[in-house]
This record gives structure tokens, sequence and C-alpha cells, in this order.
């Protein structure tokens, strides 16, 4: 696992007609590694390069209200602005296009690294950005970002799994059946089928489906499924239990010639929070973490164990690094005084607390 | 145009461990259609036989709160029911699914029937149907469907035209580039290239892209786009308004080879209001209706029509009809006395109106 916190200064290019301001913005990353931890270091190292550059190339368009149809600013077309204004676009869609390219930029990188020195493996990303008054969270696997404030728990992130991706896994499938080399079935069953139900109805779906319906057990039926398991136990092709992020270039399926890469997608979600449009309190924050947070606590639980904390710690300047320390800790079975429940996570798990009434002062994570 | 109003009674299988009674459900359907009315006509011939066919395969399933994993009811592995609770589903997941492939099943149906009859043309489908105390609401195309309550608006469909769908269509674009015959181009700018663009950066979008960002534009970027106008106006490959639908399986971009139907889906998005446990009102109402009403009325307009109409005619055993004649007049640009605001749509327009109260003995629509 491995994480980044960074400040970010995004420089106008030479010549150009903008302002010669920087813009500064603040970054903090997630990156959750599985099959070694060669992806998530490459991407810890990475990712933020591809995104200072990928930002850097329309920091033109970043200052106005309105991204100008040409970057040059030469209007070309009288009518140029009132398609921008048709479309709806505003600067915030080009960081939203900057993070796209960016995530699909460092997947690049990782894979030639990965090739070139041999290595192996794939990670989970998730990137909050504070630029312009906004937060941006981009987010590429099982991490996962809320925001916690007083009357209110926000989600600004979804998860990227075998299950919540299934339709879009099953398509391809259905597209390109080569994929599945005739080991595999492309049908969502309730459990395995055996041979006892050869011949049977039972339930299954397909692609294009979101309900169930019944068919009749053939022995195709019986082969391994795409998709298997429930919840924490999902898994795609048997192997992995993530269906989008970084790496996993050379990932092929236990003994076999079956790739996973072309199911897994490293386009990230991208959420945004309008932050300045907020009236902050003090104890506003943003909570990242990786999977094995989420496991073993819900929103809720974050949430109260975050009221609990801070509003008892307002004087201490490492509140916030002390906040995801505990909820680390709640995480190990330890009794924190606060949940006394002992969950236990045996997964590892790395946490952010980003107050955003301070924005990028004071965070901290262990 | 074509419409449809239907009882419906669902019969279990003879000879099976079901009991004898009818399942019996209420059936509305519009069908918009688009190159004459072949395809609006087979629909509304077909389409409710195609349902009744995939309530009645799975009609045991339906009278179970959880249906079984084995329609048989035979339980080959002892943990089956264990698996149907941890996929969640549920007796409403059989009609949702019976929904889906009746869409399917129609549209291959509508297919052989144009090709037989020398036919062309295509159509929209919006359905909802009352069954069990739900209220399911299934749509292709551009056609809505809303709920009205006193105190609450909720939309039960959204649309699917080239604008919503833009992604999937530039997806299937980018796997299959066959598919453009060199004549469009995927990507999405705020407005149709000309040579003077030749060298510029402009704004654009890919499949993978919720934001924008810039490129530089080269020849292969002047080409028409796959999906070009705002709104109303936004057609698929220059041709098509909708993305869903029936039919249309002949339909190509005009003077060229270059066919429609990839990128159409006949699959519907199925909602499900559970009417049993709304605390229902005498005049909450459905409302279903054609883009023609939607084009010039919003659904607070609507729904601000429905709550001035319902209440100061109670007594009429009519008023859901008239209601819907209203609706109708009133995108007809008349003074109505209740808008005043003499919008036109120059779009036919066909109306249903549900009443929830009393569900299926009193709704009419003209």
């Amino acid at each position: 696992m491995q994480r980044n916190l960074n400040s970010m200064r995004i420089k106008p290019p030479v010549g150009s007609c903008a302002s010669g301001d920087f813009l500064t913005g603040h970054y903090w990353a997630l990156f959750d590694g599985h099959g070694g931890p060669a992806a998530a270091i490459l991407a810890a190292n990475t990712l933020h390069s591809c995104l200072r550059r990928q930002l850097e190339a329309v920091v033109e368009g970043l200052v106005a209200t309105r991204p100008p149809m040409h970057l040059s600013g030469r209007c070309i077309c009288p009518s140029d602005p009132q398609f921008v204004e048709e479309k709806g676009i505003k600067a915030e869609d080009l960081v939203i296009g900057a993070l796209e390219s960016a995530f699909q930029e460092c997947d690049e990188v990782i894979g030639r690294e990965l090739e070139a020195s041999g290595q192996v493996g794939g990670c989970t990303a998730l990137v909050a950005v504070s630029l312009q008054g906004k937060l941006y969270v981009a987010n590429a696997g099982d991490s996962r970002a809320i925001l916690v404030r007083r009357d209110e728990i926000r989600p600004l992130s979804s998860e990227f799994t075998p299950e919540t991706e299934r339709q879009r896994i099953q398509q391809l499938a259905f597209v390109y059946p080569e994929l599945l080399a005739g080991e595999f079935t492309r049908l969502e069953f309730p459990r395995r089928l055996k041979g006892d139900d050869l011949g049977q109805k039972v339930l299954f779906r397909d692609h294009h489906m979101r309900g169930w319906s019944y068919k009749r057990v053939d022995k195709s039926d019986l082969k391994y499924p795409l998709i298997h398991g429930q919840g924490r136990q999902a898994r795609l092709l048997g192997t992995l239990a993530v269906s989008r992020g970084l790496g996993d270039h050379q990932l092929r399926v236990l003994d076999t010639n079956i790739q996973l890469k072309p199911f897994l997608l490293s386009v990230p979600q991208v959420t945004v929070l309008d932050v300045d449009q907020l009236e902050l309190q003090e104890d506003d924050v943003v909570v990242m973490a990786t999977d094995g947070l989420w496991d073993v606590l819900s929103n809720e639980q974050v949430a109260w164990l975050v009221r609990s904390f801070l509003p008892g710690n307002q004087e201490d300047p490492h509140r916030f690094l002390k906040l995801a320390q505990m909820l680390i800790h709640s995480t190990q079975g330890k009794e924190d005084g606060l949940t006394g429940e002992g969950q236990v996570s045996y997964d590892d798990v790395s946490v952010f607390v980003i107050p955003l009434h301070s924005q990028g002062q004071d965070s901290n994570g262990p």
C-alpha cells in the first residue's frame, strides 16, 4: 500500500496569453496493491506527475469560468462560446478530464515499467485534489472517500468491483467470447452449478438483465463463472476482487493464458465537492481509506467516531492525524472506548483525514 | 403512435405444483413510432403477449417471497435458499427479468415481421405493469412516466437518447470502428469542426471521459460526428433521436450502408414503485406520455396541472380521462386557463393518467 500527499503547482505554458500566476493545488492519493507492491509504488511515484502535466496542458482553460473552444484563444467561429454554453462545459470539466487522462497515462507508464523490469502486480487508486475551491475525488477500485459534517454524511466515491460492474464485464464477454477461452461461463447463477443441476430450470441473469429469469441448465453452464462469490469474496475470473485500477498488464488466470486486463478499466469515476459553497465548520472532514477500513466500519460508524473524537480535541494541532490513527486502531479489534465492538480487519488499512476548514494545512494520515 | 391498455391473466403451467389461481395484472403501453407506423403497430400487437409468456414461464417463482433456485421446486443443493438470500433475489426481480426479456423477444418478432412484409421503421416503448401491489415501469426511448402526489413528484423513468447514452455509443464505436465505415468521427466536440480549425487545440471528449480535454484538430476530426446536435436536435449518426427502442432493423444512414441497429438497445430500464407501501391519496396518479408532452411541459408543470385539475372534479367518473385530454390540449398552444402560456408541441402527443388509488379501474388516456 502506498500513499501520497503533495502540493502541486500548475504553471501556464511559456509565452501563453494567460496570466503568469501559478495555480496551486493539493493532492492526496491511496494506492492499494495486489500481486506485489510494484504497481502501487510506481503509481505513487508517477500519478501526480501525470496529473500535473495534464493540468498544465489545459491551464488556460482552467482560469476561465467557461473554457474557450480553442485553447489558443483565437475564436475561429463566432458561435463558439454559445456551443460551449449549450454543452454546459465548465472549468471543472477540464479538471475531471485531466484526472481521467492522468489515470490512463499513468496506467500506460506502469505497464511499460513493469514489463521492462520483469515485475508484476496492480493497485487501486483513490485520489483527492483540492483546486480552485473545489475538491475532486477520483476513484478506480474499492477504496472509499466520504464527507463527514455535523449533520451530513456524503459518499464521495463508489466502489468498482466485479459485482458492481457485473453488466459491463458480462457485456464485454458477450461481445468478445474468446476472452473466456471456453473455460468460463458469462452467466450469473446464485451458486456454482453442479452435475446434479443439469436439465433443471435455475435462476440466472445475463449482461442485459438487472432482473432474474430461469433457464434450463446445459453443460456449458457448469463452467466456472466469470464473476463468482458474494461481497468481499466476489472475484473476476476467480482471480481479482476489483474491476478498476492501475497495472495488472500481465495478470493471467492461474495455469491458463486467459488475461484479466481486457476486463479492467483504469479510468476513474470523478466526483466534485464544491467546498466554497459549503458553510464549513471547524470539524468538517473528508475521510479517505482503503477497503480494509470499510470492511469493518460503515460510513455511519466512521462518522460517529469522527464526531466523537474531534470536538474534544480542538486545541490539539495533530488531532486529524490522531483521528486517522484512531480509525485504524478501531479496525484492529482493540477496545477503543468508542465502539467497544472490537471489529477486526485482516487487510492492511490506510487512512487520510482531510480537514476542509483549513484545507491542506493540517491534514495527515498514518 | 400506438397505445395499449390491457388486463393480463398469468396462469401457472399445467401440472405445476403452484396453486391453480391466476395472477391478474394490468398493462399500459405507449409506442412512439418513427420512419413509419409499422414497428409501433407491431409492438402494440405483440409486446403484451411476449410479456405474458415470459411471466407465465416464471409464475411459480412470482408467488414466492423469494423465488426458488430451481423452478421445479426440487432443492438439489441444501444451501440454495441461502444463496438466493445472499444475492438479494426477490420475486420482483423476476418481473423485471420478464420485462427485459419480453422487450428483447418483441424486438426479434418485429425484426422478422418487418423483413417478411418489406416494411421499415422503429418505435420507442414505455410500459407500465401493475402486479401484486407493485407498479413496474419499463422504458426504452424518450417517453417518460412520473408519479404525482400532493407533496411529491417522482420520475419513474429516464430517457435514452444519443446524448444520455453518449459513452455507451462512443465505446461501441471505439471497440468496433468498422461500424462507422470511415465516414464519422467517434469524438465529441462542442460544434462541428471546419477546415479553419485544422491544427488548433479544441475541446473534445472520448468514450472514457465524463470531463473534457483539448486535442489538436487533424483531418479525421472534420468528419461528421457520431452524435451531433443538442437536446431535442441531438442525432445518432445524423439520423435518429433515440438510442433505445424496438425495430429499426433495416435502418441505414441516408445514401450509405452504415447501420443504426448495432448502436440501439431494445432492453428497457425498469423501475419499481411499491404501491402497497404508499399511503395513497385519492388524487395520486402516474402520468405516462410521449416526448411531445415533455418537450413543452416540465415535470413540475404537469404536476401543477394535475393538482389544479383533480381536486375540483372528484365526483366526475371520467376525471382521469379528462385530465389526460387537458394535458394534451395544453401542448397545443391553446389558452387553457391553467398555464395560460400557450406552449406548442409540433410532435404528436399521447398521454395515460393512471390513478393509483383505484388502480386500473378508472384509468384512461386519449
